[in-house]
């Protein structure tokens, strides 16, 4: 099942695909078909907190397949599947080893799970355009990574039961201004510039991926592909990610948590290739989808 | 003018404190009872947000003053000035020469702002307990900084532009795990702690404060005082903060900078003086008030 964000001429909706159809479902819209009303809230982040969403929303993707066709949106415009997040994205600094290698050394590999974040005014959803930012920054640089969005509240979550708070998976290219963020150290102010947080394009329940830590992940600049690795070459794992991260700190639904990206960004090449105006980015991760960008001619 | 958010029987308010009271004025009942209705939203958040929302409050307040005391609140609980910022909370590192000393050595000095993050879930009302993280922490420390609150969106904000950003002041306790800011290398993990953000008691309105670059500052552990200085010590003053982080990145309203904390933390000490169960906290700054906090026994 992928859940989206889309919008149509009636306005901002929350929808699901069909297995065998590209079209969308807005699910409240279909349940007050079905049932004369619905009770699902206006926003995917709110859906994700209600408990059996998922099951519901089965339910009417399967009423509405055998007795409504004509609801499905066949001109729907995907929007990032949580366009504003209720608080930062939370980022797996250095998560392959061979990525940790060419921004650095090998004395660049953690010991321990490192996080940053990026500003939610840094969202945007597939096909959108980041901007150039060029009077800001003469590096600009791409990160294809596999995100996790955080389904139900937690605290101090065990390692062997960290899935079971996923409620499901996405992806996002972590753009980075590479001068920003060597310049001010923390890496914060280089990884949260406007339209720096390509999302999207839906979010594949949980219940679809059986092991998110053996998944391929593939970045293509303008069709010629820069990252290709997989997952399984994570140094932590997705539930090492999530019992680090709530060891003191309560995770909430919706949350997103990216998990870092592998070797081949643009600052690891000699000499580097930075994203320049018009490049297309093309983020795609197995099982899930493709998330493609522009930057701003 | 002092904007709190507050809560007594009837629930959670937005509220002013007079000049010459002590108890909490609630705005939109007060606006009902001048006008017949109110469009105030519920949150200071929202309100800040709102062109020209000090002038209506401070009109509100007159009117109250003179025509309806019985409105004034005088048992109200204060909770944090914005109990859930819509995103992290930005945060300057090192911005005074003698704490990035103490921290390590002038080379820890910054050439440029440096801003890491802490999560929404980490804010904390006035009086309120800090947890002490027992089973996660052995390092739990203090931080007293000044916080500005943006009133306006903006982006490319000038530094001679920057104040007229800021609708106004309030004060932060960062409470910092050493151990794990350490640790994880980025702050984020060690500084996001659940209730390590104290926040309050409420937000001053700009037009009191003259120059925020020049404020006394101290905290005391226990009636201890530890960190002792004044605003005109930063590093990177606060039209600098500004301008340095809307380059790229759009700032709105509600959003919070704490400034930075002088030098004084229990880290500094040899040997360090870390919190300890039951430990009073308060943090003083000019013109704002005192922001008082305790850790869990």
């Amino acid at each position: 099942m992928k859940f989206v964000t889309a919008e149509d001429h009636h306005g901002v909706f929350v929808g699901i695909i069909g297995e065998e159809t590209d079209s969308v479902l807005p699910l409240k819209r279909a349940e007050e078909a079905w049932k004369g009303e619905s009770t699902l809230p206006e926003t995917l982040q709110e859906c994700i907190a209600l408990e059996g969403f998922a099951g519901q929303a089965s339910g009417i993707l399967q009423w509405s397949l055998e007795n409504a066709e004509e609801l499905f949106v066949k001109d729907a415009t995907l929007l990032a599947p949580i366009p504003r997040p209720a608080k930062n994205i939370f980022c797996v600094g250095k998560n392959y080893a061979e990525h940790a290698i060419e921004m650095g050394s090998k004395d660049d590999i953690p010991e321990h799970v490192m996080v940053f974040t990026k500003a939610p005014t840094t969202v945007i959803g597939p096909n959108e355009t980041v901007l150039n930012h060029k009077n800001v920054t003469e590096q600009l640089d791409y990160e294809g990574e596999l995100a996790v969005v955080i389904g139900k509240k937690g605290k101090g979550i065990k390692r062997e039961e960290a899935l079971d708070y996923i409620f499901g998976y996405t992806i996002i290219n972590d753009v980075t201004a590479r001068d920003l963020q060597s310049r001010h150290k923390q890496f914060f102010i280089g990884k949260s510039l406007d339209t720096s947080c390509p999302m999207g394009p839906w979010i594949v329940h949980s219940s679809v991926i059986e092991n998110p830590n053996e998944l391929k992940l593939e970045t293509r600049i303008n069709d010629e592909v820069r990252q290709s690795s997989n997952t399984k070459n994570f140094i932590f794992p997705i539930e090492e990610v999530i019992s680090v991260l709530s060891e003191g700190m309560t995770l909430e639904p919706g949350d997103i948590i990216a998990t870092g990206t592998p070797a081949g960004v643009g600052k690891g090449f000699k000499p580097p290739i930075f994203l320049k105006s018009g490049d297309k980015m093309e983020v795609t991760v197995e099982k899930i989808g493709k998330l493609v960008n522009y930057i701003e001619e």
